[in-house]
């Protein structure tokens, strides 16, 4: 149960953070700074007690590994997206009033840039968080972070910028893209993170 | 005794770049990240001194958790709010006549943010600086300021952003919010604390 | 082959969001930020497979210290430039009609700038991630992905960059620069490099 | 000799990056940035080789706390400066024509900000590169360059922001400041580091 409190608060101020910094006057510029930092910081919080996944593509990604047990992915996916629910709600009483409707994106871009980019964000995970050949560093969270900020910078005005299904849930309730965009971003996110672990045991075999 | 000295020290620079950042013609849109980035550099400096709390409320939380003495307590939140007071005091000489008055924000959503951000920080402090299960890391001071650079970007346009009782009696002295204020903060900011602490125990209860 | 795939990847990464972040509308003064930390969570994500090079020049520089094999180095650079290329394309693909021509540098500034931010790169390069004097270090790929944040923000308006020849192709094929600077790049790139390793060796006497 | 040619090589880029950033068209507000990170990624790289001082200030403060030795202290100061002086011509070679006149500060503030900043500067390394408290740790390039930067946005629009007597060399000669500024510069700048010996040395008293 640990495990699913720790994803749940991870995945809420990786939300919150979001919204905050995009929705109405935010962050500007410096919100994919602080995007990436806040997840930077919930993974070294959190990482020794639910792995820090914070991301239901990252979650398929670590089960397909094979270090994240079958009867945790539920749990896992649950508090992840509850979370950004909660988190939306709350966003949208802070922020009243003052969402934003982007532009519809082109669709095909916008699939292509949240595969590629969740699938380096998984990547990332696998090789920094779950290999033996990086095992006892301290740079963890900080590759995994920062992966997602400098993905928003250069692919988030081409998608909107998710690299993660249940950011997507909290995206869509604040109103920050159409309904339509949601099924986008799932298919991509989920899909990247498979191809992820896919990669992560070709290029690792010994794991 | 040289604990308390630390505690000044610490203080004292966190509140001197919030003042120097944010005060007249500051840092600008970049004055999250000189903050965060000072409190992470004191942090490293004066964390194997005095643990690097620079923080009233994170002081409170690691007592909490056991991890800071009881006849300390007195010592910290003293020596911090002294720094803060000298911190603003010449932050007040150095920009004579160029104070800002900001315009009053909603007292509820202030103390929400203040709440939730400074729970967010005591949380990362206490996983990252007294868990067993990240001890010898050396991701604690980025993990600890960073976590207040990602606040003042998301929440800072809500509630002025201190996240810190000693930082929000200096803001206090240098004009930039009403008096009124400071209760908000205070209230909020020992409530985050607090509940970090708890909320701590409860994810890892062998510790 | 497993390294030859991991160039490929991290070296894809690298010129994706470098074309993404500056060809039309991109990441704007963010851009070097979000170029610098791609290549730093690809070495972090790389390193331990393939040593995480992910420019020819780093392979040269590398291979003269004595820490790539000869048999390796062909098989690096190939799947360094097909990588670009790729890169190159998809991103002519997603930013259709967006090219921008720059105006024509001064060719000597350039060639001094490329040869001596791409020997600060290989220099950092030898130093962090193949010397015994800093061996099991956590900060690697920081050091050498911020390098070139700060080469970029420092002389990007001088060369427009590069500090890698394969990332040089890849801006040349995305209309970033005329055919002629390539030439320019690719010397400055290699001589820079080579100059590293002859310094790195001659400081370094017992390795 | 190795040690001072490291000195160098490291002053000459933390004195290029300055003026390349900060003369003519530069990086703007990301300027501090390229800065401190330049010196971080130097910091990694030359540490083991000569401590990666990079700054007479700096190198004072170590001397003082008993970990330089007086027969080095000549050599690094020499290197230091001429360093500063060959980057200072070069930025004047690349940027010709552009150079800035500052408005002549306050002489006073100026002092105090040089002081305080540079004490900031040198008690970290003293903590994070020379204590058996911190010892083995990966975050010493990163708290050392990112104090700098920290620096440089809080105090830079009051001094200019040197914190080392070398950059302030460089700084003078890029006409970046008046010659009388070199004064206060050099005045503030070894006084505080100076000041920081002493209070790591009253902090620390074991070592």
């Amino acid at each position: 149960m640990n495990k699913y409190v720790m994803e749940f608060i991870g995945t809420f101020f990786l939300v919150f953070v979001v919204g905050l910094s995009v929705v109405g006057i935010g962050a500007g510029a410096m919100a994919p700074l602080a995007i990436g930092t806040i997840l930077m910081v919930m993974v070294y919080a959190g990482g020794h007690i639910s792995g820090g996944h914070y991301n239901p593509a990252v979650t398929l990604a670590v089960w397909m590994r094979g270090k994240c047990d079958t009867t945790d992915v539920p749990g896992y996916w649950t508090a992840q997206f509850i979370a950004a629910v909660v988190a939306a709600l709350l966003v949208g009483y802070l922020k009243h009033g003052s969402l934003v409707i982007e532009a519809q994106p082109n669709m095909i871009h916008a699939l292509l840039v949240e595969l590629i980019f969740t699938f380096a964000l998984a990547f990332v995970v696998l090789n920094v968080a779950t290999s033996k050949g990086t095992a006892g560093n301290s740079f963890y969270g900080l590759a995994i972070g920062f992966t997602v900020m400098a993905s928003a910078y250069a692919a988030g005005n081409i998608s909107g910028g998710a690299f993660n299904p249940a950011v997507a849930l909290g995206m869509t309730l604040m109103g920050l893209n159409k309904l339509a965009m949601l099924l986008i971003f799932w298919i991509g996110n989920f899909a990247g993170g498979a191809l992820a672990a896919v990669t992560f045991k070709y290029l690792n075999p010994q794991e």
